[in-house]
């Protein structure tokens, strides 16, 4: 394998300088034009040819832009004659389209991951996907990361003896259980289910958190319905203090707003799997912690063939 | 399209002759050889040339051997030139391996998608997938039954006025929650939690089973450590009465025994997706609904181009 | 084959209605969601199963929002197990991306091809491409219009007796000529050739148009810069009248009030490939005319299995 | 190409461990489990990231299982990263499936290549497989080995002079006839030919086989019928002794009893291309030569890029 | 399925015609323009939208001419939406090319096989392949006939009281012993082998021919070589009178006058599923039987979805 | 990437083992046989295990056989594990069949890029393409040369300070202009239209010709027809001298000869892409350049990995 390539779209470029800065190599350049007639067109500027290229692209808002994007941006690589090409995609949203729950709609999901392939992408790095089950949907190899570690490292500067990781949601205990581990907590879930026919709700948290200092640990935040309401059930509970965390911070319609706007919650801690909310939606409350050095360790081991999971299991 | 023709492997065709005797077409003979060196051969033995073409065929024990028939059914069906080949698999063992939970396992559930497509498999009919993402697995069309309607008419000649029905996986509980609505009765779920590194467990029963008739509803019943766990709590929480229910009743290792004899359970019901138990393992307990007619409306629908999502539409 | 179904995506209802209307069958609903993460999903909202189902949009501004929206409905009719999926493209705007004049460019063109059949598109309706090879991209059939007869019933209102057909280009005067014949003019050509590395320009414009009553015919009108390069040529050299005609409007920055500004420009004509301007851009010299009637039937003879060239055999 | 990496199904360990010692590598450890419902997972539990990796597995009784093993071990590679997937298949069971000779039957030697193509394999090495054209059922390259030279080296300790090697069947007639070049011996062969539908049977011995020392040779010996009649034959001729000797001794149904119960049988001599018969049925006629020095020169020369052919060209 | 509709390639249009009209419908124009350059364009000249296409190629020499002839009318109609592209190729020449006996040689039988699907075609029919493992190189259905019929028919003109027919070598005998049964004969066999190696050729006759009419069947002549060295047997070994046949004619290299000057051949019996040899080679000796009615009821069967191996069943 | 390995097919091998000579490594045989039946095998004679193999071919006369020779030399490269195989083809004809200008034709151009990506090719190296769409066409990536530069290296030995470059074509203007520029000269072009329908012709010369020296350019001269009607106007304008230049020399059907006829023709300039004309042809006026140097820089760039469009960017 030659000498490694990396690419950013349009989509998150901070995010991939950082990368780049900690492997050590250039961002290279790629220019991407929109015509007259709003067509992208996609010109790669450093040579690819046997090269080991690396595209980074969250699919973030505006998705459908950043995802035409992408596909451009393995055709050219391919046909510039990349050796391998990796997309990396910190935040793949179309994963929550994962199943057939009406009769006749589309499965992003899956067909976003055949689109990749036919466009070129030989293999994936993504992070904390919606569902384990997203990896099935993908013909090639993909390296699947999580932020927990860098969630860890932020959250050991505080006093953890009384804490209680709380998921919003059981479909997701396995990851805050294991965060919980990682940083001698306890754990509990809130037991929310939505059925969409009869609107029928269990709800509860399962687990203590009556006088506990709360972590919630969600793997992207959105609007944030889910999450408000979980903080009125730790509040009938007797949480001690809440933190809010979550790996992929998309913060739409007013949700950062909104959540920082509950006065009990001390902290919104996020990653910069997408990029940083605009100025204006600020707040003191948001720590945005970086994955771009486990995403660079990622792209050094795919590089030189170690790996990848051994990064996860000695933790 | 022309006539339709239906085969079946040797997995359960019992299933297959009574799908045959609702849809009023004869079952045509397959001869599934063995030679001395252990390999297998098909061969259909009525024409399929330009026949809309149906194998039927559940994974079920020994898989391997059921997968393989399978296979070479396709490859016989597709080289005798048949218009469509519909996989009917009223159960698909390999759907519980549907993640990457470790580094460097198989994902069967779409490896065994991908090979049936590669055999000639045009769409698959299948029942009670074990999670809704493995339908996205698959790169030909799915139709996805669920036995929900047979069990309700089962569970209607009792007096239902104080039941409910409980999911012994949150996972499952949206299933639970719509077969509740169907007979009319309140619905509860087990949180029951396994997490695999830690042990840590969070168990408890969510929505009122006190003084109430349970029905346990689960997709399918292998081992039946979880239900049987279940029923300890049942008991402990006063339950008045309960039945156990499910789709796939595959009672692996002695489960339909150990139930049968739990004296609190009044009744197992499961449907014949997967063959009866054998003799020896028969209890006064066991109830099997079949699943025929509603597999012969859905082939028949398929075979007319009519919709079969309509048939879970208005229920 | 069964029923047709016709499905509209959200580029160009309009047009797809008033072919539905010309077929005399309903536009089926579907439902475009779009999630709080910016994702789509696609309901087809009626029966596709063994249906010959038609997805009708053109690929206009905003031109990466509505190539998503398509894939997604092309994925959603092959779950649903239509019969046949041809994707009706009245304008192809990725057909200028088609070679790779630098190095590491996108061939957008052929990628976007790719995609389509990726989804399920088993064949394509298109409407004057911007180059004849372009059809070679696609590895499915594909159909391919003009709206030639359109133009010319329009202009037969006039007199002709004077009348010369001018291309902007003369890559484009094929196109032009097979005009010129139908409407019995004569036919001229603009000699513009840009030259991208050293801006060499031949101009001039071949054939006669002193004197003439002009038609400049483009196949689509984006900036409009060319066509008003070619003006100042024609009033040089003593046009008597000018029309401008094309076949797909675009219109962008401003094209449309510019053109119309020019005081010679009696008449602007184009057709409803693509959604006619906004109100503010509308001008009394615009004449949109309409090719539903020639979708229309085409996706009849398409649908019944006729030859579709032999709509334009016999002009 | 990095490192090496090979791995070993469950079908015949003992060589796989042989070939591992041979190249001076580890056997790397794969663990395969089977769950309640019976379905296989496979976890491979060394590195196989951009790893050149081998995965022996002679499809042997019970070949079904043997077959999903080798799969799902393919297909864990593959998303495990491997830069190359080998499958090593000294005996390929299915290769006898290798014509259509009935209406409607399976093509086994035909789609068992296909699904390993399907589920990642990037090439195979195979061991006399029991037609040539076999290897064009494959879409990938084979390397395909025979084991005269390990056949001859055991031969050669006896006094040859007088030595026959006789084919049982004309269509393996030019292996005979090389392994008989080899040994510098005269070729015969039986002429036994079985025609389905009338039983006409044409038999005889073709070359001088009177008062020689016969060596019978075959591809493999499974129920060993032919054998036992061509050792009729053998007598009636008056042969002086006889050896059997084959590439793969499956010995099925008793075959290896019932040949070593011959007296005029000296010596029954196999390879271990498939596991060595269990005890019980152990002889002090068989000797089993070992092919795992042939198989690791392969698997070394394959690793290198080294010519394969070259092994079998100057003998 | 529509209409059918029916092209022939320039190599034997002969054949074609009679097989339109045997099935009563029209042979449809192809047009087959060759370039300056050398290059060839198809052009069909018939609607092929939504019919079942049947193009007739055999593929004689000028092979590599008639192959890519047969390539471009595969592209031509897929490109025109033809429901189904069934190749008849009453020869297929490259089937000889089955095995690789050599080291980095091509396998033509399995390459045109696959350029064949790749050009577009759905289905191939077939006439006494080389090989019944060629078969097996199709990814699409195949049927495959044979001659018998016709070449029995022909020789039932005779007293076959003391007929025995041979088959030239033991890998075709089957096929003689068939057509032994078919008109009531004895069978026998020559023996010869070729050994590429180490010239070692066994040669014998098996079976009875002294003073007995002797029927030689292959599958093919080319050169003749073959039949020749048998002739010579024969005379030694008595036979009465000697007729020739087989089902593919090539007579290359002069050998239908080499044959024909044999005094001892009576007769030469041949098909035309190749071109009748051209005049100046013509003898009186040559019988040319049509095969254009068994191909044109298997085109029949195929269109109407009936099963052509039936035909073959009873006989 | 292990050792290279050129191979040539029997189309051009001077051009072979002159580029050979250029990378300083030996031109490998291959042995290319034609059977009785006209089949044609390909065995390449050197190792191609993990090399990166190279197959010179341009498609020309007999076009035919030299693509079924080329796709059998990718299929045997690839049995034989080649690492990656560039067809290198200076000439590809078919490019000429590059749309759908009629009903039902083949699109030659496309097809034969499917049938080389079929047969194995993994990249292709071409000179000079009729349209730059046709690089399109290959789904594998694609270096597209072009001989300008060898063009220019030619005619710098002239006095160039009249001179004036003319394109026959304004399609082919482009080429011309750069051209021009490479030689410090002006250019002018052929508005020669062939409309096929109507055959109106617009015909005049743009840009300065009278008294000038000018270089005719095109791509290729096969007939020659539209270079001769092109003499005439320069004739009629007066032009002071006339050289004519190409890169694909085929001259057909006497085009040598009649271009050389003409007095006022000084020189005519080709490439041996294509094999020099045979000696009858030959005259004094015929230069031939050689594109092997440049050939061979790109075969060692994509050997090596390096740029091959950094070799036309700097000129």
């Amino acid at each position: 394998m030659r000498d490694i390539a990396v690419f950013s779209g349009s989509a998150h470029r901070d995010l991939a300088r950082e990368v780049c800065a900690h492997l050590g190599v250039p961002l290279r350049p790629a220019r991407i034009s929109r015509f007259a007639n709003d067509c992208l067109e996609v010109q790669l500027q450093a040579n690819c040819r046997e090269r080991d290229v690396f595209l980074i692209q969250p699919l973030v808002r505006p998705v459908q832009e950043h995802l035409v994007e992408l596909l451009l941006m393995c055709d050219a690589a391919r046909g510039a004659s990349a050796a391998r090409i990796t997309v990396v995609m910190p935040h793949y949203s179309y994963a929550r389209s994962d199943k057939k729950d009406a009769p006749r709609i589309s499965i992003g999901g899956r067909l976003v991951a055949d689109l990749l392939v036919a466009a070129g992408a030989s293999r994936v790095l993504a992070m904390t996907l919606h569902s384990p089950q997203v990896h099935g949907f993908f013909s090639v190899p993909v390296d699947h990361l999580n932020a927990l570690h860098e969630l860890a490292a932020h959250f050991r500067r505080y006093d953890l003896t009384r804490t209680t990781v709380v998921s919003p949601d059981l479909g997701n205990a396995k990851e805050a259980a294991a965060f919980a581990r990682l940083i001698g907590a306890q754990v509990a879930a809130g037991a929310k289910q939505r059925f969409a026919d009869d609107r029928v709700s269990i709800s509860s948290v399962i687990g203590e958190v009556t006088g506990r200092d709360v972590i919630v640990l969600d793997d992207e935040i959105a609007k944030g319905s889910t999450v408000l309401e979980l903080l009125g059930r730790l509040r009938e509970l007797g949480a001690r203090s809440v933190r809010v965390a979550c790996t992929h911070g998309l913060f739409a319609a007013g949700a950062l707003k909104r959540l920082s706007e509950q006065p009990d919650v001390l902290e919104i801690v996020c990653t910069n799997t997408v990029p940083v909310p605009a100025e204006e939606e600020h707040t003191d409350k948001l720590r945005v912690l970086s994955i771009a050095p486990a995403l660079a360790e990622a792209v050094r081991r795919i590089h030189n063939g170690e790996s990848v999971s051994a990064l996860f299991e000695h933790s």
